[in-house]
């Protein structure tokens, strides 16, 4: 039934469309501001059109991570290299700052990352977003790092798996001093530099 | 007038008494669980208690984040070394093994600063206690690493603000992978080890 393909699009732009009033509520006042009568007026929707999309409040704030994760993962296999593949140095570089909130879009993912925490402890469903994204996260780092060394440009004495943690430390610690104004973007970034530096020989 | 010191020891007492029922609430449930009549509940007195020592919403939240750290404050000026002063790297390790949600305690206090951490961009006093301490912690751990470096025991090129920004995130980012059971305090602690081994020589 192609009549089902154009509404089923529909649909999903809706939901994001709430997603996206909730992502930008949490961000700035935290998991407490989010009611079904906020979104509404934040989306400029009827609650009555936010109650026909999401059962409960459980489930739109699963949406709403679930989109935001979708939104991540898009710039991730969006991104273009001008030559062809990166090297494993650019793409350390690229995969670390993508974590620091160094801009609307980050700055957003980053806070609304922190207002989720709490809830996915409690919550399987959420945890598992987590629970899963990290060790993937770290695996990458460290399968970048191993890359570098048997092309000669990492020293073979470094762990992989201890360079993955700390590379993954020094940007993730870079995200409260951004956000509160400690510290600008650039900082951040030229520390990390300053780190890869010293790592690649 | 003797008679209203104990009488402010009791106010400060039961201050405390409800700081600590909020604080429990808000590492298992987030900021959204505050209410007076859930903190009361909690707390085992009465709402009208409560708001006979607190004015509103707001002034329970900045008292009880001052109180936690209080109790932090106390636990550092507490601290006993065996044998006198600590070298930089015991007292670096001590610093830094604080920062990771290893005991209830810790990971309530963890867990608190996380919930805390978007009322404080659009709330000045509740900010100045985040913006006051990083830039302290930051500096005593620098301080440590350019001691050490004095002494010999650290190589003389390496940048102890750099340093000071690798441990921290280090020790930062331990706390999301703990506090979720991804990872135990004893790999948290373990890998705090692996690189203090590298920095010192």
């Amino acid at each position: 039934m192609p009549v089902d393909v154009p509404r089923q699009v529909d649909h999903k732009a809706r939901r994001d469309q709430i997603a996206e009033a909730l992502l930008d509520i949490v961000a700035d006042h935290g998991l407490e501001a989010i009611s079904v009568r906020a979104v509404a007026a934040q989306a400029g929707v009827s609650a009555g059109r936010i109650q026909h999309y999401f059962a409960n409040k459980d489930e739109l704030l699963a949406y709403a991570i679930e989109y935001q994760d979708w939104l991540v993962q898009q710039r991730w296999n969006e991104q273009a290299w001008p030559e062809g593949e990166p090297t494993p140095r650019e793409a350390l570089r690229w995969v670390l700052l993508e974590t620091i909130p160094r801009d609307d879009r980050r700055r957003r993912e980053w806070l609304v990352g922190v207002a989720y925490l709490i809830r996915m402890l409690a919550n399987p469903k959420l945890r598992a977003l987590y629970v899963d994204g990290l060790p993937r996260l770290y695996q990458l780092l460290a399968d970048l790092v191993r890359t570098a060394q048997e092309a000669g440009d990492i020293a073979p004495d470094r762990d992989p798996d201890m360079e993955a943690e700390l590379l993954f430390g020094l940007a993730d610690s870079q995200g409260p001093p951004v956000v509160l104004g400690l510290r600008t973007p650039e900082q951040a970034t030229a520390a990390i530099d300053y780190y890869l530096d010293h790592l690649f020989q």
